[in-house]
C-alpha cells in the first residue's frame, strides 16, 4: 500500500471519529472515546484489509467482523456508512426509536451478525464464525475487535482457548488496548505484555502495535492467516484519540460532548478528515454457497411403547438420525456427550460436532457463531450448567440467534448427585430470554420429535431432557407442535385437570390411575410446549373440571411450568395450584426425592383430594 | 518432616482411597477414580501441613481448603473423618437421603463453607477469602483444589487474574492434572506446562510435582507465602491412581467399582494404608477474632418528600451510610462503581471495597467467598450483566451462602442503550435460586431501608435498582419489611388493584390519578418484597376490588412480578391480568419505551378500563 494509501486511511478514520462524535452528541448518549481508540484499527480493517461485499453484507464468503466492544457502536455504523451501505445523514439518528442505529449493536442492521453490549462475548461468536468456515470450505477470515477492559472476562480466555486448540488461523482478535475503563483504568494500563503473555499461553500468535499508526496496523494484517495459530493484534490506544481534550483522559467514558465540544473536536479532526465512499475495498473471492438447505423430512422413529428409554437418550438417537439428512445440524457439548448423549452424533459425524470442553460460555458463544453462519448448531449439556452462560443465552435473545439448547439432568429426579447437579430453574431462564420456545418432553418419542420441530423453528428454542428411563407412552407417527399439548386422560365429570411434563407427567398419570380407583376423575395434560403454551387446550380442559388446575413440575416454584399456566390461566379467573420444588433439595434416591419435595404420585392425589374435600 | 511421617501420609492417602472407593460402592454411584488421583495431595495438606483444629472447622484462624472439584467429596468425607471430626462408619452413608455426606460437597457439613459441584468456582471463593484474611488481619491460609478440566472454565481465569493483581500469597491453588475428563481426555493431557505458563501470564508462581510423590507435595508446599504471587501446584497425577486396573484409564469417570472390583481394589490398597486418628495435625495461631458484629441501628435518613433520586443512587448512599456502623459491610463492583452508585462505599472505604473489573462472575465468587468468612458481601452491577454470574448465584444458594446482590440499570426505563443493557430477566433468575429474597424498591428511602434489611437478613437478597430519578414518596422513618407490600391507593368501591414496582409504580399512580377523574377508583399497591411476596397484603386489596389484580413490571413477562403474583393468587381463583414486556425491546427514550412496550400510566388505564366495559 502506497503513501496516498495510507493519508487516505487516516482521513478515514478521522471522518469515523466525527460521525461518532457528532452521532453521540445528537443522541445526548453513547461512548464517542470508546469509538476514538478503535477508529484507524477500523478504518485500516474496513478499507485497507478486509474483503467484503459492502453492498451485500450477508454474502456467505464474506470476511466477518464482530464488535465486541459493543459500546463502540457508532464507530461500527460509520464505518458501514462510509463504505457505502447506509446514508451517513442515517448516523444522526443513532439511539432513536426510529432507527436500528441502536445504543449496541443488534442484527436488525444487515450488517451485524451478532449482538453486542456485554461484554467478552464477541471472541466465543467468532470462533464458530472461524471453525464453521473450515467446515464450510470457505476462506472468509473472522475479525473481532475488543476492548482490554473486557478482557478481564472468563469468557474471553473460554474462547481463546478453544481458538488455540483448534490453531484458527482464520481468526483474528484485535485489542483496542486504551487502557481506561468505564470507572477507572484497567488493571494492566498499557502494558500490552500482560496481555501477550497471556494470549501466548492460550495458543495465539501475538502481535503489539500502535493502534493508532496506520502503516503498522497495516502491516501486521497483512500478515494474517499465516502459521497455524489465531492471531492477536494488542494496540496500544488512547481513549478519545484525536481530540485533544478528550484524548487519554479518565472521566470520558460512555460521555457524548456537548455541542460546543463536539465542534471543537469537529474542527480539530476535519482537516485531516476524508469520505471512505469510493474508496476500493478488497472483494471477497467468489466460492460455492454452503450447503445449508433443510431437508424435506427426517428419517422415521422406531420405538415400542413401553419400552424404556430416557429423554437425554432420545435427544443423542434424534441428532444422530437427523444429521444423517440435515447438514445444517452441527453440535457442541461441554465434556458432558456421554451423559447428554450428544455423544451419539458426535461418534457419526465428528467433523460436525465441537467438543467445547468445560466451557459453556464459550460453548454457547461458538453455537451463536455457527448459527450466525447458517448451521442449526444443538448445544448441550446438564441444564444447571446452562446456567453458566445466561448472559450468552440472553445476548443471542437479542441476536434474535438460531440456537438449541438442550440441558439433560433436570430436577430432583437426578437423584444421589445432590442439588448442585440439579436443574430447577432453567425453565426460569429460559422462560425469560426474549424470542425463546421452551420445550419439556416426557417421553423418547415426544422428544424426538421436539427436536425435529427444533431443528425447523428458527430461533432459540430450550430442550429440556430427563436423567432417568421412562416408558415410552407414544406412537411412533404422534405429531408434537411448538405450542402444543396432550390431553393424555380425560372423562366427562373430571375434577381437576393436572398439567405436567417430563418425569412428573408419570407421577400424573399414576395419580389419575389411583384417583379413578376411587371415584375421582382428573383430566392430565402433558405440557410439553412451555413456551409458547397450548393456553388454549389446558383452558378448554380446566373449563370442564370447574377451572381448577393443578400443576406438577420438577423445578423450583419460581419461574417454571407452575407459573407459566398461572400467569396465562388466572386472567381468566381460573385456580391453579402449583406442585414444585419448593426448598433446596438433598442428595437421594430419585423417587424418594419426588416425594419429599411433594412432586409424586401421592402429593398429587393428596392436592386433588384436598380441592374436592 | 522425617521419612517416618512420610510413610503416614502415604498410609493416610491409601486409607483415604479406600474409603472413597468403599463409599461409592456403597452407594452405587460416585467418583472414585476422581478422589483417587488427589488423594496423595489431600492427605499432604491435611495431615502433614495445613494448619486448623479438626475438632473446630469453624474456627477463624483454621486454614480453609475448598474442594473445587467437588465431584471428588467422598475423599474430602474421608479426610475430615480420618481427621477425628466424624466417624469414619458414617462415610458408608454416601449420598443417602438421611446423610448430608451428599453427592457433592454442600455446607450442610460444618467443614464444607460453600457447595461446590458446579465446575471452577472454588477459586474466585478462594480469593474472596484470602482477601478477607487481609482485610482481618488473620495469618489462615485458603487451599483450593482443583481439576485440570475445569482450568477450561472462564471464571478460573477471571479468579486467577484478579489474585495475581492482589498478590495474594496467602491463596494456594492446587491442581490435580489427572489428564482425563468426563467424556474425554482434557485438550492438555498431562501437559503440565500449558498450565504453568497460563498461570504465570496471570500472575502467579507455580511449581510442578509428581501429585502422588509425598515428599515432592510436602517440599514445595513448605514454601507457601514466600514472594508476593499467589501460588499454583500443577500435580501430575493419574486418575485412579493406586489401584493397578483402574489407573489412568478412559471410561472410569463417576463409576463406581463394583463390590468384588472395590475389593480388589481394596486388597491391593490395605498393605500400605494407614489410619489418620492421631496424625498430628498443625494447630492455627491463636489471634483475635475479626470484627463482625452487627450494629445496633443504623444512622438516619435526610431525604426530602418529592426529590428526585435514583434507587441506584440511594443504594450507594445506603452503603456508605451503613459502612460508618456496620464492620461487617463489604462491597465489590464490576467496573460500573460509577453507575451503580457503589463508588460512594469505595471512596469512603477503599480497604473494604473489591474492583473486580470486568469479570461478574470472579465478582460473585469473591463475594461468597467473604459472605463465608462473617462479612455481608454487597455486589453490584448492571442487572443483565448479573445473569453471567447465574451458575455462581444459583450455586450460592446450595450453599446458603450471605450475598447480597444488587442490580442497577434494569428494564426498559434505561432508555437509549438499547436491550444489552436492560435487566429484563433478573427477576426470574434471582426468583428461581434457592433460599432467595428479591427486592425492588421504587423510591430512595424504600432503597435506602431495604439495604438495611438486605444486611440484617442472612441469606441472598437480591435489590433491583433504576436507572430514572424519581421522586422520594415515603418519609425517611417509613418502615419497609422483607415481605412486606404497601397500599398507596384504596378507597371503598375501586374497580381494580394495581400492583406494581420500581418505575411502574409512579406509572400505576398517574394512572389512578387520572382514573379517578373518570370515577374509575383503582387501588394501587407498592410491591416492592417480589420474594417472598405479601400475598396478604394483595389478596387483602383483590378481594376488596371484585379480585381483579393487574400487575406492572419493566420485566419480561416470564417469571417477574406478574408471575409471582398470578403463582400466588391464582389458587385462590383471583384474576391477574400481567402487563409486562413481551418483546425485545429496542432503544429509544425511556417514556417512549415505557408506552411502546405498554408498561405505562397510559396502559395501565387501558386495561382497567377494558376490565370495567
Amino acid at each position: 500500500m502506497n503513501d496516498i494509501d495510507i493519508e487516505s486511511l487516516k482521513g478515514i478514520a478521522n471522518q469515523l471519529r466525527i460521525h461518532s462524535i457528532s452521532a453521540t452528541t445528537a443522541a445526548g448518549s453513547g461512548h464517542p472515546t470508546s469509538c476514538c481508540s478503535a477508529a484507524d484499527l477500523v478504518a485500516a480493517l474496513f478499507f485497507g484489509h478486509m474483503r467484503y461485499d459492502p453492498k451485500n453484507p450477508h454474502y456467505w464468503n464474506n470476511d466477518r467482523f464482530i464488535l465486541s466492544k459493543g459500546h463502540a457502536a457508532p464507530l461500527l455504523y460509520a464505518a458501514w456508512a462510509e463504505a457505502g451501505l447506509i446514508p451517513t445523514e442515517e448516523l444522526l439518528k443513532l439511539r432513536q426509536l426510529g432507527s436500528d442505529l441502536e445504543g449496541h449493536p443488534t442484527p436488525r442492521l444487515a450488517f451485524v451478525d451478532v449482538a453486542t453490549g456485554s461484554l467478552g462475548q464477541g471472541l466465543s461468536v467468532g470462533v464458530g464464525m472461524a471453525l464453521c468456515a473450515r467446515l464450510d470450505h470457505l476462506d472468509y477470515r473472522t475479525y473481532v475487535l475488543l476492548g482490554d477492559g473486557e478482557c478481564a472476562e472468563g469468557a474471553v480466555w473460554e474462547a481463546a482457548s478453544l481458538a488455540g486448540i483448534h490453531q484458527l488461523n482464520n481468526l483474528v482478535a484485535v485489542v483496542d488496548v486504551n487502557r481506561l475503563g468505564q470507572s477507572q483504568p484497567t488493571a494492566f494500563g498499557h502494558d500490552l505484555n500482560v496481555y501477550k503473555r497471556r494470549f501466548e499461553a492460550f495458543g495465539w500468535r501475538t502481535e503489539e502495535i500502535d493502534g493508532h499508526d496506520i502503516e503498522e496496523i497495516l502491516e501486521v494484517l497483512a500478515a494474517v492467516g499465516l502459521g497455524n495459530q489465531p492471531l492477536v493484534i494488542l494496540a496500544k490506544t488512547l481513549k478519545g484519540a484525536g481530540v485533544s481534550f478528550i484524548q487519554d483522559r479518565e472521566g470520558w467514558h460512555g460521555r457524548p460532548l456537548s455541542k460546543e465540544e463536539a465542534a471543537r473536536a469537529i474542527a480539530e479532526l476535519q482537516p485531516s478528515a476524508k469520505s471512505g465512499l469510493g474508496h476500493a475495498i478488497s472483494q471477497p473471492a467468489q466460492m460455492p454457497a454452503p450447503k445449508n438447505d433443510a431437508p424435506a423430512s427426517y428419517p422415521p422413529l422406531s420405538y415400542k411403547i413401553g419400552e424404556s428409554v430416557a429423554t437425554r437418550e432420545a435427544y443423542g438417537n434424534a441428532l444422530a438420525r437427523m444429521g444423517e439428512v440435515d447438514p445444517r445440524i452441527v453440535a457442541m457439548d461441554g465434556d458432558t456427550k456421554n451423559s447428554t448423549y450428544a455423544e451419539k452424533f458426535f461418534k457419526k459425524f465428528p467433523n460436525r460436532f465441537t467438543e467445547s470442553f468445560i466451557a459453556e460460555q464459550s460453548m454457547v458463544g461458538v453455537a451463536t457463531g455457527f448459527g450466525a453462519r447458517g448451521k442449526v448448531p444443538f448445544v448441550s449439556t446438564f441444564a444447571c450448567f446452562l446456567s453458566r452462560a445466561f448472559d450468552q443465552i440472553r445476548v443471542a435473545g437479542i441476536s434474535m440467534a438460531n440456537l438449541k439448547l438442550t440441558g439433560s439432568h433436570v430436577g430432583v429426579s437426578i437423584g444421589e448427585d445432590g442439588p448442585s447437579q440439579m436443574g430447577l430453574e432453567d425453565l426460569a431462564m429460559t422462560r425469560a430470554t426474549a424470542g425463546s420456545t421452551v420445550l419439556y418432553p416426557s417421553d423418547a418419542v415426544c422428544a424426538e420429535k421436539l427436536v425435529e420441530r427444533m431443528a425447523e423453528h428458527r430461533g432459540i428454542c430450550f430442550l429440556r431432557t430427563s436423567r432417568p428411563r421412562m416408558p415410552v407412552i407414544y406412537n411412533n407417527d404422534e405429531q408434537f407442535t411448538i405450542g402444543g399439548a396432550k390431553v393424555l386422560r380425560q372423562s366427562p365429570g373430571d375434577k381437576v385437570t393436572v398439567v405436567a411434563a417430563g418425569v412428573t407427567l408419570f407421577e400424573a398419570l399414576k395419580a389419575a390411575d389411583e384417583l379413578k380407583g376411587q371415584g375421582i376423575g382428573v383430566t392430565v395434560i402433558d405440557a410439553y410446549s412451555i413456551k409458547p403454551l397450548a393456553k388454549d387446550v389446558i383452558q378448554s380442559a380446566a373449563s370442564r373440571t370447574n377451572n381448577q388446575v393443578i400443576t406438577v413440575e420438577d423445578h423450583y416454584a419460581e419461574g417454571g411450568l407452575g407459573d407459566a399456566v398461572a400467569g396465562e390461566l388466572s386472567a381468566l379467573g381460573m385456580a391453579v395450584h402449583k406442585l414444585a420444588v419448593r426448598e433446596l433439595p438433598h442428595s437421594g434416591k430419585a423417587e424418594e426425592l419426588l416425594a419429599k419435595y411433594g412432586i409424586d404420585a401421592a402429593a398429587i392425589v393428596a392436592k386433588v383430594k384436598s380441592l374436592n374435600s
